[in-house]
């Protein structure tokens, strides 16, 4: 198995932190091959623009698709998008460990990682979405904590039903580039457990992460 | 009328550069005030850190929540956020240009602003949500191009119904802080326009603005 870890938080002490080293810990015992990104630690920059790109296909107008496109075609993109795109491309199960920020990802992790990475010509594009995704067959997983309690996220919660306040990631990220989504790991409130609670919570994710290859993926539901 | 108009896109000489341009000029011709921040102009730091703050709860662990409520307490932001702040606590109607990037907002505008200007303490906290939220009483109103075409976008369509896309802005962003939502603006696809078309779709967007004070806001749904 070749698992490939995305993660950021601001605080490098954090249970989110902790949640990835054990995932990356508990792959690397079961003998599966781990690449992971670290986005605060390399500081990635989140800002799509020209510099993106080695290519200009345009250099009077700005369109992002477009030299996306040129790019994809003449092997254009910077070696800060090009390694996600390839540690893309090798998985076979992708894990997004993050804080829930505003019913979304942070602007850093994942959006702006995803605003980069995910290129039209390399990653979606003539037609190659959802069930004709480039990366169809591989699998992915998110991996999130959140600021309110699991009764405010049911669908008579006061923030409303999960699966829904998610589907813009799993539905309109993730299965739109061809990916399978598997039931996503959810800690809610880990700033409100104990020590003992949040141990506990990371022993159950690693118990999970054992068996994940005979897991089968989840209709997440549409728009 | 108290106008805050907030914006992004890469490229200036782009389409919705064109609808910022002419929410600007229509407002002020109908004499209303108008604030706006140019985030592209303004080379808006998305990245949610410590730079959000000139005080400091606790050295040690890096709480964004925490160091919101105790910098809410001391006027700690720095300018760059309390600025953007001012400019939302000041404003009867704000008005958001973007395009819809992954479903979304773009990282920059709106993703980090988000983060980072809607602050626990300042703009929600202790019940102030929702219904109770801490900017009830103003209006919000998005306007933004997508990629796909409108079919797209149906509830049928291949991307699915937009409100429900549009949901973690309306709902999650918006209503969460108190705003209630006029109902989008959107333009499909300008890419695909002609001149003329484009032309417009700007005329139209001014004629509405024009009389958007006698709008009633949206039920824009629940997760």
């Amino acid at each position: 198995m070749k698992v490939f870890i995305v993660y950021w938080h601001p605080e490098p002490q954090s249970f989110n932190h902790a949640m990835f080293s054990k995932a990356h810990q508990t792959f690397s015992e079961m003998g599966a091959e781990v690449k992971t990104s670290d986005l605060y630690a390399l500081q990635f920059n989140p800002v799509s623009s020209r510099e993106n790109f080695q290519t200009v296909k345009d250099p009077a107008y700005f369109k992002v698709q477009l030299e996306e496109m040129y790019a994809t075609e003449q092997q254009g993109f910077v070696a800060e998008i090009e390694v996600e795109m390839q540690k893309l491309a090798w998985c076979d199960l992708m894990v997004w460990q993050f804080p829930l920020w505003w019913f979304g990802l942070p602007a850093v992790f994942f959006k702006g990682w995803v605003d980069r990475v995910f290129a039209m010509g390399r990653a979606y594009g003539g037609g190659k979405i959802y069930d004709k995704g480039v990366f169809r067959g591989k699998r992915a997983l998110l991996s999130l904590t959140t600021g309110g309690s699991e009764a405010a996220f049911q669908p008579d919660g006061f923030n409303g039903d999960i699966t829904a306040v998610l589907r813009p990631i799993q539905r309109g990220m993730l299965q739109f580039v061809g990916f399978d989504v598997l039931e996503p790991q959810i800690v809610y409130g880990p700033v409100r457990m104990t020590k003992e609670q949040r141990e506990g919570e990371l022993e159950k994710y690693a118990e999970r992460l054992k068996h994940i290859q005979n897991e089968m993926p989840i209709d997440v539901g549409r728009y």
